[in-house]
């Protein structure tokens, strides 16, 4: 069983991102952007009603406090002040999700945020520590920091994996501003055979393990929603509700 | 029975403001600024944490996004816009509570916000949407558009009475950059009358009609410990740990 | 003779709005968003550059400090806060014409900031300092309290006509967050009548007095190319470099 | 002969930071922040008059975009992005010396950015970008990658020294969020054995080579009047009025 996960509510004021709505029929759970690395309280709102209407989970996806870098410029922070931007995050999302009769389901940090807690071990602890607050389980990445961290705390969480990002040898996905465009099949293929077979062929050429809890989409990447629509039925049977 | 409530939190990264902590021992409720107007992730979790100390109520003070003109500056904003941005401040400074295992106690909205909220019926349904969302009572403002939005939904309210502003004919508090400064004791009559005969002296010198159902003291005058050390002292034998 | 501004550079961050590049080859002027209301360094450079390469004046588009809000919430500033914002933001990209040998052609206020100095004396001073200070001219819209400022105190202006912009009885363009979308053939009839019989056929159709130094083209527009495109066209032999 | 420079302009809204009125009759150069990591556009024209007055040399302090953090927190940056925010920040504190008929007489980075590109061969090229095309010298710090880069495109630079900070034994200072106060007298003979010998005592009680082509005084030290004044008086005879 697995789940598909995109991140979504990364509009901000007049300006837009991605068409949320074409890609919400096709995922089980959308990690909403917070207000620090994009969204505005409108844009949250918005994102949470509408998500509600395809009954689909609704986690909150915390962000570096940099809206003009997207959240993707590594920022020296604290393992407080990580905690405390995390946590704001988090309650300010909350506060949609409670107006509307949810509950949240997760808790996925963006971007240079995540690339941080991939590797150090005091983003990897404010992550858990806001986590452990919310009592909510985490998306992370295998084989990092956070992971191990998350492990070790017994915070429950699961690792994704990026069908539309291309792997190295060592199993990490290679971000990059204009990653390749994979086609919906490949894609589905991609998907199917990191869940069933556990790897995945790096840009190499090799196969690289991999784990796949849940299939990360991005909406930002050219057709979005026939990708996404590809992964969906390529795994309907096999969808589950609950992250964990 | 009385409350007495003051604004605090209002730090901002390096920048202080007020010294919260020779304050709070002579107040029953805080207001904490969330980060809109005033105040950081860092500082809304120490003030919640330092208000715990003191066993008070805390509430949430959202403020208008910006900083740079602390949320006093009048902006044109839809009632969407405001009730959005009061329920993400809300939510986000929620999280701290929860992490302290603290129950939030009310919402006031600051400078501006509460200043459109008195005369306009779209900001004051704005910061009613938000009350009734979260069950939470509203400090406010007598004779204003909002206490008669929170009277008509009946969202539970009270109304403050400044005792370190003076106040004009129609009974409605002058508010100025550079307000006069009071004395302890001065202060603490003022709050005696208000409450007991509900009326105070204008600053023409004539007896107006004010209700006095929480006592609010400003961090940022001169002396203000002192001047909540009186009123604090003056009332003692009526303060009540509920708001309402 | 007339010119053709638009507004230009009012992607930030991540986010793009829209297509620069197909719009400069049929204007002679733009207006560079500073960084308050949209755009950031790397945006502001880049566009100085593009218009560089189609020889265009370039002027500085100020705004009000809300990226949230586009620049399009009116705030209650001072002259002085207002005076300053503009300074600083005109300073600001004007570093970047500077990198490139260029010298700044205007001044045109944004959004709300444009729409507050139509109506009051305090903003309209305040632009008018900051253009008196930097010695340019100001493009203004007519009948205006800004256009009666500058003209009073002899700073150089030219009032421009909104092509894509219904008008009311009263020659005044009505601002909405869905403008009519205007066909190539009628924008550039409208800008012709405007320029020749300085006319137009209001929302209600009469014909009421407008004045058109400048022409307006939004970027924004459906189909905002081929509407630049038209009314450069028609308008061709009369065009000119120098605003005034 | 020698100068001395302080940070200045780091107020923000209704937030003060120092007293730069009573520490400028004790320097001949200002640092002035420029909206980034501090400041607002009425600060940065206020703290250009009050310069204009004593007749020091004012340069611009440009930070990192963070003003919750003060600049002081790394940021991951190209070298385009950091070359763009800082034109930026010296072309806007360029608007308010033109209003009052003065020229900008240098550049220093603030806080992270100093630091950055102390070690970081982009950041001291983009910062060395800036002062080509500004042509404005740069304050910098001895045995740096900023040093190398300016030495090696022949951009003019001085090298400062921190008259209010400990030094290692590599002779780099030591920054604390908290550092040890010094006293006037001590800060003074610091000051001249550094200008005379070229050394100072480190932490470690050893003498260190140093550089001390200006004196950094940092104006939130405690006594910060008291220990520029000492150190003014004590090179009064030595000063100088331009930079190089």
């Amino acid at each position: 069983m697995v789940t598909i996960n995109c991140d979504m509510g990364e509009a901000f004021g007049i300006y837009n991102l991605c068409d949320d709505a074409s890609v919400m029929p096709f995922v089980t759970h959308i990690n909403v952007a917070c207000g620090f690395h994009a969204s505005d309280p409108i844009v949250m709102w918005n994102t949470v009603k509408l998500a509600r209407t395809f009954e689909i989970g609704i986690g909150a996806h915390p962000g570096l406090p940099d809206k003009e870098g997207f959240g993707r410029r590594e920022m020296k922070m604290t393992r407080d002040e990580i905690a405390s931007a995390v946590m704001y995050q988090v309650g300010a999302l909350s506060s949609f999700l409670q107006a509307e009769g949810l509950a949240m389901t997760h808790i996925k940090p963006h971007g240079a945020l995540m690339g941080m807690a991939q590797k150090q071990e005091s983003t990897a602890n404010a992550i858990a520590d806001a986590a452990q607050c919310f009592e909510l389980p985490v998306i992370a990445v295998a084989n990092s920091v956070l992971a191990d961290v998350l492990n070790h705390r017994k915070i429950p969480f699961v690792c994704e994996f990026y069908v539309d990002l291309e792997y190295d040898d060592n199993g990490v996905q290679v971000i990059s501003r204009h990653p390749k465009t994979i086609s919906p099949q490949d894609a589905a293929a991609k998907a199917v055979r990191a869940l069933d077979v556990g790897v995945t062929r790096s840009k190499n050429g090799n196969d690289v393990d991999v784990v796949a809890d849940s299939i990360c989409v991005h909406g930002d990447t050219v057709g979005a929603a026939k990708v996404a629509e590809a992964v969906y039925t390529a795994l309907s049977s096999r969808l589950k509700r609950n992250l964990i």
